[in-house]
């Protein structure tokens, strides 16, 4: 796309009423927008992001198998008054209003209760089973108080995925098949190195849960890890006696401040026996059908990716994820032939599918186009000049040192 | 897709509660599940046909230039009293709710106020301008009544498109543009020969908005149709004095039932005035900004379809907008040949590219598969059986003669 074009702009300075490195980042850059304090819009480059981390995740989730749906944001109070988590007590983040005619109705801050009631129109038989669903859908939180940025937000899209397994051991392995393909998004997206899965409290079905949290200072959580075994704990189950089940030894633990990027529960019989999700097994029996529940946020995956890619001068994107992958600029605008050459490059690289943007803004100075490519991030910018003659001069984002290459070159970059 | 590994299943009934036809159908053949009155969740099938019409319409958007966001459902009141529409004497289907904090807030059921704020961020000058921005998101809108199926709902993706213009004049022509994309729109998902172009009441800025009306008996809106001129007009705006400024006559009107499946609005500058989206001129004069918007439901989209493609044993996609392009069947599980052939197919045929439903059920019945098959509404069944040897019977879910032909037949079937 022509950067002339892109309604959103830079910002030369951070927001002031920002606190969290990646909120200010990205608004300074024209990724995000904040509305309200916890709700952001994209803009242009942050939807961009937001779609290829969801794409990612689409992926992972259509290599399990999963089918995807979507589901409705407001909320039968009765369903969730069936698992006892319609009142604050019991789950303290609902939205909630009414109906013309005065029925009280929610906001869905998750969805095993309407998933849970809808599957158990069309599963019945054994043969139905184990099934897997998620969906990419706005959830509403009514958080205290909003932080972080993207990290503790009232509005954001989450991907939820849903197993209905016949056996304890049929969950049990796809548990252990999605915490794998969990690790291999945070993989793919750029967080692997820093993301831990890590032991956290349960619930009534199982001793523990398993969050995927990534290092970093501006985490929420605090958790130990065991860098041998590629695992870690949370603080909030850090106890003698957890130690002693996992086999974790407190000497080998280092203490470090975590964000939690995803987690993924076993639900066990909780929901289905409440609403009535069973099944028939081979022998005629009816019996509950047991569940899984898996979330991410992309959008806290983007703000993640944020606190743990950029530096003094601005964002520096994963190439997986980043809105583009060349940042193009001609900085001769006084000469059409260069001019003419920047445009064709423009046409011949986008002719290859790689995403380019092209800084053609005739009234921005060349530090302004600098300044600029440096906090955006996108992966490599590539500058004509009269210089550069018949070459161009090619930066990796993350790299000091510029570069003269070719177009056969500067192609075989983008073709890895 | 395996239809062995569909949760979804088909009714053998329609659903009781269900007055309309698009409703009824959808939630038979798995669709869609009615969640509460007025809101629904999409099942595997419904979702793939809803982001094929998204698809159309994404790409028709990028044509146009505009630039997708996201923007938040959650909304400041402030910004909307600006505008004199958050009482419900102004905008009458509010859902409102508040934060912890005792803070209220409302769920948006359009968007112009948000973005209208935001834009004022990024936009100054006159270089700034035109721009466009679109977004794919979830409104909500209390309706005293939901009916008609995925007509009238509570909540509902929106395709919104706004346009920001220095001139009338600019603006008119992008109206005009975005219109023939609109038409485009509605040719491609298939409802373009019963789609027309409609005068309705416009507002503050300009005499009339535009419509554009689906015939159908399920409509809600009277229009009336100049066939010649392929145009039409509003009951609502139908006037001596409209039919005159139209140069339209009594006598060579149509009336009909209609459904709404887009509109286009001329703004001006309402928003941009109480909002203060200013720019500054080539001669540095502050102006606000003109503007327009242009909505279009993805879902009420698809129940319009549904209304006006089917028969009585069930649904009848059209091939751009269909869940798959061919559904495949096995009718002789006994002879592992036929079998392996139909394997064999199924990969072949994905490895076209074509979206195929594999009946690959053990269970079902030849009846129960044919009716599945009608029901669903795919564009082409295909079976494969003893009598069928090396060829294909190939039936188009609109024809009613089935027909044997060979492989590289069937493949020319799709690559139209």
């Amino acid at each position: 796309m022509r950067q002339s074009q892109l309604f959103a702009k830079t910002l030369k300075t951070p927001p002031k009423d920002e606190l969290s490195k990646n909120a200010a980042l990205l608004e300074q850059a024209g990724f995000i927008h904040k509305n309200i304090s916890g709700v952001y819009s994209y803009l242009p480059l942050g939807f961009r992001v937001l779609k290829n981390i969801m794409q990612i995740i689409r992926e992972e989730m259509e290599s399990l198998g999963a089918q995807e749906v979507l589901l409705n944001a407001l909320q039968d109070p009765e369903l969730w008054k069936k698992t006892k988590r319609w009142e604050d007590k019991d789950l303290d983040v609902w939205f909630r209003t009414e109906l013309k005619t005065g029925t009280q109705i929610g906001l869905a801050s998750t969805h095993e209760e309407p998933l849970t009631d809808m599957m158990s129109h069309h599963i019945n038989s054994y043969k139905d089973l184990p099934t897997y669903v998620y969906q990419f859908q706005t959830k509403f939180r009514n958080e205290l108080r909003a932080k972080s940025g993207l990290m503790r937000v009232r509005e954001f899209i989450m991907k939820d995925l849903y197993s209905f397994s016949r056996t304890e051991e049929e969950l049990e392995a796809f548990y252990e098949q999605c915490a794998i393909a969990y690790m291999r998004i945070f993989d793919r997206v750029g967080l692997g190195d820093k993301t831990y899965r890590t032991f956290a409290s349960g619930g009534a079905f199982s001793t523990f849960s398993d969050e995927f949290q990534t290092v970093s200072d501006a985490g929420e959580d605090t958790i130990y890890i065991d860098e041998d075994k590629n695992i870690a704990i949370n603080k909030e189950v850090f106890t003698d006696e957890t130690l002693q089940t996992l086999g974790l030894h407190k000497k080998t633990l280092k203490e470090k401040r975590a964000i939690e990027v995803g987690n993924i529960f076993k639900l066990g019989t909780k929901f289905s026996e409440a609403l009535g999700l069973t099944f028939t097994d081979e022998e005629g029996k009816h019996k509950p059908v047991i569940m899984g529940s898996y979330g991410i946020g992309p959008g806290r995956v983007m703000g993640v990716i944020a606190e743990l890619y950029h530096d003094e001068k601005g964002l520096a994107w994963p190439e997986a994820v980043a809105p583009f992958q060349a940042h193009l600029m001609c900085l001769s605008s006084k000469r059409e032939a260069v001019q003419a050459r920047a445009d064709a490059l423009y046409e011949k690289l986008q002719s290859f599918g790689i995403g380019v943007l092209y800084d053609d803004r005739q009234s921005a100075t060349v530090g302004e186009k600098f300044k600029d490519a440096d906090l955006i991030g996108i992966p490599y910018r590539l500058v004509l000049s009269e210089k550069t003659k018949d070459k161009i001069e090619c930066k990796a984002r993350t790299e000091k040192e510029a570069r003269l290459i070719d177009e056969e070159e500067l192609i075989g970059l983008f073709k890895k």
